[in-house]
């Protein structure tokens, strides 16, 4: 046996030639790279300890890149940048921001696509293997995909086509029994079903989707798996291959808390505690909803809170969720039925509240339109993760949802500017039973404003003057207010006295308090979303006819990738300097 | 035996003390009266004959409405309008357009939501079961979807979650062995099988789901039907219930070509024809669709042409679709995947164009902005029943989808004016391998304008200058371009010289020639979607700041309900004589 020089591999051609006790040693090594990365740099810990073997055997069995695989979420690839000439990235700290956390066709030729939202694998890696046959190819297409993503519909749609196509088609199905969190749904019991019996049992979901069907029970077995990837490799048939793997192997702290090191921040490889964290930092959001919840859930059994898949971005962990009760409703991966079981808890005369992260609830727009807003149920969705301080992934942007919710009728788009003002809305929206609601939080951390005006009703837009000038007029929405409050104070400075405004609601305007600002010299909206389609151009086109110049300020329409906020800011003039001294050279 | 007076039933109990006799006799009369309307009114055909006897069974098995029963895209609901207080609606042509197409709980207290989309009755239905849940209700709750519904993500996540209820929570499967064409996916396979061994085989999805099974091999019986439900009732556990109708029963013409008599117009009962069809009127854009594509398929075998489930809007008729072959890839109703099913397609070299219902579309908002536009995937979307002159109905609504897709990054958004101006759209959408596009339908009927200027490219916004003329500018955008340029006209009997622009992209703006309008007195623009989010917003905003004045015409951000097309036109003052005026006085 000798010794493996990971900087030798640069593509899986480099590791085709060795045998079993090589590749063993490789994915120690890989292991061992990839804990030490994470524990000083962070990122998807679980995910990527348990595909590592996998991952080693689909590069030695299939003939990447003429083979295509397609890794769903593609959190799980950090073994495949690995293996396809991106190693440095992983061994070399000087290089661990080299890749990013998902696949990246603009960093290699093995990745496929860009991808960060989950379950569309299936369908993606289906349209290529139509193509492959419609052209005479002989290549294999593979798509994987774990059990967590199972439960998203359009993994359903994409196995439901890919078992009519009648020719290679291999899905891996990559079953760690662990969604982000526990799993949720009745599929769950089958794979259960399947795994204790090592594979044999019906009902077989996949075989009733139409699929051939094969089980390894050691999933990070090399030899299992290389054993069943020969086995399939060139199949003419539609197959799935269910391995059973475990999330986070090798890490003990990450196999004993799979959900806290699904993903996380640099840690201490033996303790599993965070790096500097400290207490007494600023409460974020998720904390900040699951305590209101709770509070609220206590006081009246009618409100639940609902999240499709990701309960930690609500705040809610194990403790909260056992004293939630069933008061909390996981739905799993699945934005769409969490929205429609909002709406008909809604018509069942509950309180539901379902949160989700900014981008991922664009999966849901025509639940939010057809079965909330045309039926009027007044359910309650908050985002998180939203605005330009969210995520700064192309793929989990969280720009998007002023432009993609507001302009739905009849749902009420609120954007507190503080956690009091986030406060009051998430009260009346839970107390009222008239409007459905989307609450959007301003940023990741609370920050409070003592002074806000605080209403008893939101469905008005009914816009805040907060300060009274003239001539010049800003109005900031959300996480914008507090900047223009500050562009406020440097016109003061240079003499200008400008009307400051909290507009509250996004999705419809408060004419009356616009129509006072017609006669002005100029009148500024800012907010914390692509500019194209959101609330500014709302009040542009309201005011097109008046003589006031309007100015939208905002994102531009443009998948960002791995911005530096400050950066993106200053690129968009929305410093309060820069907004300043655009109203004084517009005054002009 | 007696005779049955359909009007003497009111509600479902009025049916209650039936014996089966009369029952039966009811289902005929009932199926009559359906036909009747039918044939001179027109509607969903097969759907509502397949149901007749499993919609008497419901209401005479469950306690409606303290029971809940919500029907899946709710088109089948005519039986059950007629035994839930409308059935003068079904008996008197007087009355026929008392009620919509589909459930609307402003009709009935027996219609729990307004629903057109697919697949969206399960999850809707969980959420009402846990709510009755947590209230310690013990009505029955009932989802009765069909077997084409069944492939949509949304009904997967439905039952996903519904199975872990552990309560009360039946779904019937109304497999009637037909989508709206033929079925298409791997679970059709399994009903197959199911209904081929009266419900013994394994595998069967519905158990791989977690769901206790029954089956009805004569789901048209309505002994058996009351039978299975009588025994279901009450049941602690979630069950689906399979029942086999056949979709059309009782109409020769529709049983023999149920796809043509999934929805008619007005028909001879005999021969099936439609009434007052004659050739040689307009082509109208699904017709037109079909044969260009028909024709690039033959030119080109990489074209391809993908559905979910309606391949009759593409104008996809049983022949066209052999004569495409494996060209035409209908993926079932699941817009997800047949937008991925693109994506993969296009990454493979392919060059796919998948058409859809305007309103349908937006099941797939995120895999248009995940899977397409931020992977640069070079497929074509062509959206039919856009514009206000698409369907009326609240539930189908044709004008949101600018608003929606025009705002994704890198999505070119394409408006034709014009038949040929659509067919240059089409060709240079697939002749380059750079792009996603989007081409939206103007209207239904194709209108030719020979004196349009046809580009070679329309990858960046180049607006077409109509008309030079001065002070005013009209940009209209799709089929209100045609208006615009009557507006022109009425504006130069006034003395008035518009510039009259089409603007063709609706996505980006092409600023050098809204740059020459700075200066004018008015710029309008009319689009034929919702002002909010839409074009002429962009325009508002781009010109903010310039002197012009700019008017935003288009429709109101409602869910409009069976509007009159020239009503809406004229409240929303898009006729030409009102645009001129509003120019007019704006001048002054």
């Amino acid at each position: 046996m000798k010794n493996i020089d990971l900087s030798s591999i640069k593509t899986p051609a480099d590791i085709r030639n060795m045998n079993i006790e090589e590749l063993t040693l490789l994915a120690a090594e890989m292991r061992r790279a990839l804990m030490d990365k994470l524990s000083v740099h962070g990122g998807h810990v679980g995910p990527n300890l348990g595909m590592v073997e996998a991952v080693i055997a689909l590069h030695y069995v299939f003939d990447t890149p003429q083979d295509k695989i397609i890794f769903d979420v593609s959190h799980q690839t950090y073994p495949h940048k690995m293996l396809t000439g991106r190693m440095e990235a992983f061994t070399d700290p000087a290089h661990y921001d080299d890749v990013t956390g998902y696949t990246n066709p603009s960093e290699s030729e093995y990745d496929l696509y860009s991808l960060g939202h989950t379950s569309s694998a299936v369908a993606l890696a289906a349209g290529l293997a139509k193509s492959r046959d419609m052209q005479g190819g002989k290549e294999n297409v593979v798509a994987v995909i774990g059990d967590g993503s199972l439960s998203g519909g359009v993994a359903f749609e994409g196995l439901d086509y890919g078992a009519t196509l009648g020719s290679n088609f291999i899905v891996v199905v990559n079953d760690n029994q662990m969604s982000i969190a526990e799993n949720h749904g009745g599929i769950y019991a089958d794979l259960r079903l399947l795994r204790n019996t090592n594979g044999t049992a019906e009902p077989n979901l996949f075989r009733a989707m139409g699929y051939a069907y094969r089980y390894v029970n050691y999933g990070n077995d090399l030899k299992s798996l290389i054993e069943m990837f020969r086995a399939v490799k060139d199949i003419d048939h539609p197959v799935v291959v269910h391995i059973n793997t475990m999330k986070g192997l090798g890490l003990p702290v990450a196999e004993a808390d799979k959900e806290t090191f699904h993903f996380s921040a640099p840690f201490d490889l033996k303790t599993g505690a965070i790096k500097g964290e400290t207490d007494g930092g600023p409460e974020d959001y998720s904390e900040h909803f699951a305590k209101e919840m709770l509070r609220k859930m206590k006081e009246n059994g009618k409100v639940v809170a609902i999240t499709s898949g990701t309960p930690g971005v609500l705040g809610f962990d194990k403790a909260r969720r056992m004293e939630a009760g069933r008061q909390f409703v996981d739905v799993g991966i699945a934005e769409q039925a969490a929205v429609d079981v909002a709406s008909g808890l809604a018509k069942g005369g509950m309180r539901p509240v379902a949160g989700f992260v900014s981008s991922f609830l664009q999966r849901a727009y025509d639940q939010f339109s057809q079965d909330i807003a045309l039926n009027k149920q007044p359910a309650t969705f908050v985002t998180f993760y939203g605005t330009m301080f969210g995520m700064n992934d192309e793929t989990h942007l969280g720009f998007f949802d002023i432009a993609l919710l507001s302009n739905i009728p009849d749902l009420l788009f609120l954007a507190p500017t503080c956690g009091e003002e986030f406060d009051a809305m998430l009260d009346w929206s839970i107390r009222q039973e008239e409007t459905p609601v989307v609450i959007r939080t301003p940023g990741t951390v609370v920050a409070s404003n003592p002074e806000i005006e605080l209403l008893d009703d939101y469905s008005r837009p009914q816009y805040e003057i907060v300060r009274q000038g003239e001539k010049v007029a800003l109005i900031g929405a959300g996480l914008m207010f507090g900047i223009m409050a500050q562009a406020a104070d440097k016109l003061a400075e240079a003499g200008v006295k400008a009307t400051l405004i909290n507009p509250r609601n996004l999705s419809s305007l408060d004419t009356a308090t616009l129509d006072t600002l017609k006669d002005y010299s100029v009148v500024v909206t800012a907010e914390d979303g692509i500019i194209d389609g959101g609330f500014g151009q709302k009040v542009a086109s309201y005011l097109g006819e008046a003589p006031a110049k309007v100015i939208n300020l905002g994102l531009p329409k443009e998948f960002l990738n791995r911005y530096d906020y400050s950066e993106l800011k200053k690129r968009c003039g929305l410093t309060p300097e820069q907004i300043a001294s655009t109203v004084l050279s517009t005054m002009k």
